[in-house]
C-alpha cells in the first residue's frame, strides 16, 4: 500500500512521563521498528525534546527509511495541549514544562512535518485504525491506569472540543457527593474505577474492619491493583467486592457516554482490564440495566487489543490522517 | 442570498404531539411564512401524515413561492428514529405509530426531497445556526420540559449516534441511586431538571412537611412549575431550594458533558428557562465549582433565543445542509 506521492511510512512518538516510545508505522499500521528510552523527565524540557529528535532519528537509521519516504510525524503527549499550535501546555507528569512548542522544535530538527495529539486520543485512534475498534466509526475509549484517561471518535475524526479538553472521561461525576479527587471536585469516576482507586478502596475497607487474605499488606500499603485481582481469583470475598464496585461504577460512566454519543463501540483499555471478567462482568451488567435499549442495540463493549504500542500507533496513524493527501 | 441552482427556501416541519407546525424559512434563516395545526394524535399515523402534507401545502401557498425556489423540506420529529431511511420507529407520544416511513411518504405527496431529524436535535440545530449558538463550532443544547432533550453539534454536525440515539441528555445519571424514571433507570438528570421534576420535588417536599405558600394546591396537586417559579420569586424558602437544586443537579449533567465534550457553549431551552437566574445561578456555580479549568475556558451557557420556533427553523437547516450543493 502506497500513499498517492509514494510516502509509505509515519514516525509516531509517545511522550510519558517515565518513557519515550518511538516507532516507524506503515500505512497498514505495522510496526516497522520501534525503540524505548527512558524520559528523564527531571531534567526538564530542553533535554527531553533532544531525546525525542534523538530517538526518532535512530528509529529511522535502524530502518534504513530513505527520508523521502517518511510522510510525517505524530507525537502523542499527556496533559493539556494546544492541538492547532503544537504546544504542550503543562503536563502534570513533567516537571518544569509549560507552554514547550514541542512541535515547531521537533518538526524543525527532524524535518518531518510534524502534528501533536493527546495520548489517549492517540492510543483510541490506535484501537479505531486497527484494533479493537476496527470498521467502528465512532468509539469512546477509557484507559483505566493510575487515573482514567479517554478518547472520543465520530464519524472517523477524534473529538478535541473548544480547548482541546474533550475527553476528560476520569472526570465524569459517578457520585455527587463522593470521594475527592485531586480535581478539586468530588466522586470522579477515576476515584472510582482506576487501578489506583482500586487499592485506595480495597485499602480503606481493610481499615474499617473488612476481612482479607490481604489484610496485612493493605495494613502496611503494599497492596497493587494487581495483588487485589490474583486475591479475588483465589477468592477473596473482599477483593471479589471491590472489583464488582469498580465495574459497576465504570459502568455508570459508561451508560452516560451512551446516552450522550451512542457509540458503536465501547474499548477499554490500561493496566486495569488485566482483570478480564471480573470487571467486565458487572461493567456489562450496569449497561444492561441501566441504559436505554436503543443506546444498547448493536452496542460493543471490548477490551483494547493494542497494549503499549496504542500510544506510538496511534500517532503515527494521526500523522497519516494529517497529512495523507490521497484520504 | 440564493444557492447556486436559484433556490432560496426550505421547509420546516415540526411534529408534536399537540402541535404540528410548518413554515418556509429563507437560506438566512427568517421565517416567510408559518402555520401551526392539532396533531390530533388520537386519529393515527395515516391521519397525521396527511394533515402534516396538507399544512406544507397551505404554508406554500400563503407565501406564494413557486415550487422550483424550495430546495427542499426537513421534519423534526420525536422518539426514536432511523435518520438515514426517514423511519418513525415508536414515538412515545403519538400512539399508534411504528415504523413509519414519514420521509418516503412527505416527499412522494409535497415533491420536496425531504430529510428526518430528531426535534431536539433540529432545535439545538436552529440555535446554533441562527440562534444563542451562532458562531460556536461545538455545542451541546438541553431542553428542559415535561422531560429533557439534548442536541450535540460538534464541528458544524450533529451527532447521531451508532443507532440515532444519541443526545439523550435527559438520562445521564445524576444520583446513583436516585429517583426512578419511568426509562427504568434510577437517578436521570430528567429526573431532577425537567419542568415535570420541578413540580414532583415540591410536592413531595410539601408532603413530607415542608411549609410552603403553595401548600395547599401541591397537596391537591395543582401546582405547575410556572407556579414554584413565582413563588420563589415571591420569597418562599421551599420554591426558592427547590429551584436551587434543580440547577445544582442541571450543572452536574453539564459538567458530565463538558468533560466529555468540552463545547464552546452550552444552551438551555425549553418551558423551565423561564425561571431564568433563579436556574441559571446554581448552574453557573455548580460548573465553576466542578468542571475542570479547561474544560470551562471560554466557556459560554446561555439561554436559547429561538423559542418555540426553533423546531421548525432548525428542520429547515437541516434540509438545507442535507441539499444544498453549494455548501
Amino acid at each position: 500500500m502506497e500513499s498517492a506521492d509514494g510516502r509509505k511510512y509515519y514516525v509516531g512518538v509517545d511522550l510519558g512521563g517515565t518513557n519515550i516510545k518511538a516507532g516507524l508505522v506503515g500505512r497498514d499500521a505495522g510496526i516497522l521498528v520501534k525503540q524505548s528510552i527512558p524520559t528523564e523527565a527531571e531534567r526538564g524540557p530542553d533535554h527531553i525534546l533532544k531525546r525525542i529528535c534523538h530517538l526518532v532519528r535512530d528509529v529511522v537509521e535502524e530502518a534504513a527509511i530513505p527520508a523521502e519516504l517518511i510522510g510525517g510525524l505524530g507525537l502523542g503527549a499527556p496533559g493539556t495541549l494546544e492541538i492547532a499550535t503544537g504546544v504542550v501546555r503543562y503536563p502534570p507528569n513533567l516537571p518544569g514544562w509549560r507552554n514547550v512548542p514541542i512541535i515547531e522544535y521537533v518538526s524543525r530538527e527532524t524535518g518531518f512535518r510534524s502534528v501533536l495529539e493527546n495520548d489517549a486520543n492517540a492510543a483510541a485512534y490506535a484501537e479505531y485504525w486497527v484494533g479493537a475498534a476496527k470498521g467502528a466509526s465512532s468509539i469512546v475509549m477509557l484507559t483505566l491506569g493510575t487515573g482514567i484517561g479517554g478518547g472520543i471518535i465520530i464519524d472517523g475524526s477524534l473529538v478535541h472540543g473548544n480547548t482541546d479538553s474533550a475527553g476528560e472521561l476520569g472526570h465524569i461525576i459517578v457520585e455527587i457527593d463522593g470521594r475527592e479527587c485531586p480535581c478539586g471536585n468530588r466522586g470522579c469516576l477515576e476515584r472510582y474505577a482506576s487501578a489506583n482507586a482500586v487499592v485506595a478502596r480495597f485499602n480503606e475497607a481493610v481499615r474499617s474492619g473488612a476481612r482479607s487474605q490481604l489484610a496485612e499488606e493493605a495494613e502496611s500499603g503494599r497492596v497493587t491493583a494487581k495483588m487485589v485481582f490474583e486475591a479475588a481469583v483465589a477468592g477473596d470475598d473482599l477483593a471479589n467486592r471491590i472489583f464488582w464496585e469498580t465495574g459497576t461504577y465504570l459502568g455508570i460512566g459508561i451508560v452516560d457516554l451512551l446516552h450522550t454519543l451512542n457509540p458503536a463501540r465501547v474499548v477499554l483499555a490500561g493496566g486495569l482490564i488485566g482483570a478480564g471478567d471480573l470487571l467486565m462482568r458487572p461493567v456489562r451488567e450496569t449497561v444492561e440495566k441501566r441504559a436505554l435499549p436503543d443506546a444498547q442495540r448493536d452496542l460493543v463493549i471490548c477490551f483494547a487489543t493494542l497494549g503499549e504500542d496504542a500510544g506510538l500507533i496511534g500517532a503515527a496513524g494521526c500523522a497519516l490522517a494529517a497529512f495523507e493527501t490521497s484520504r
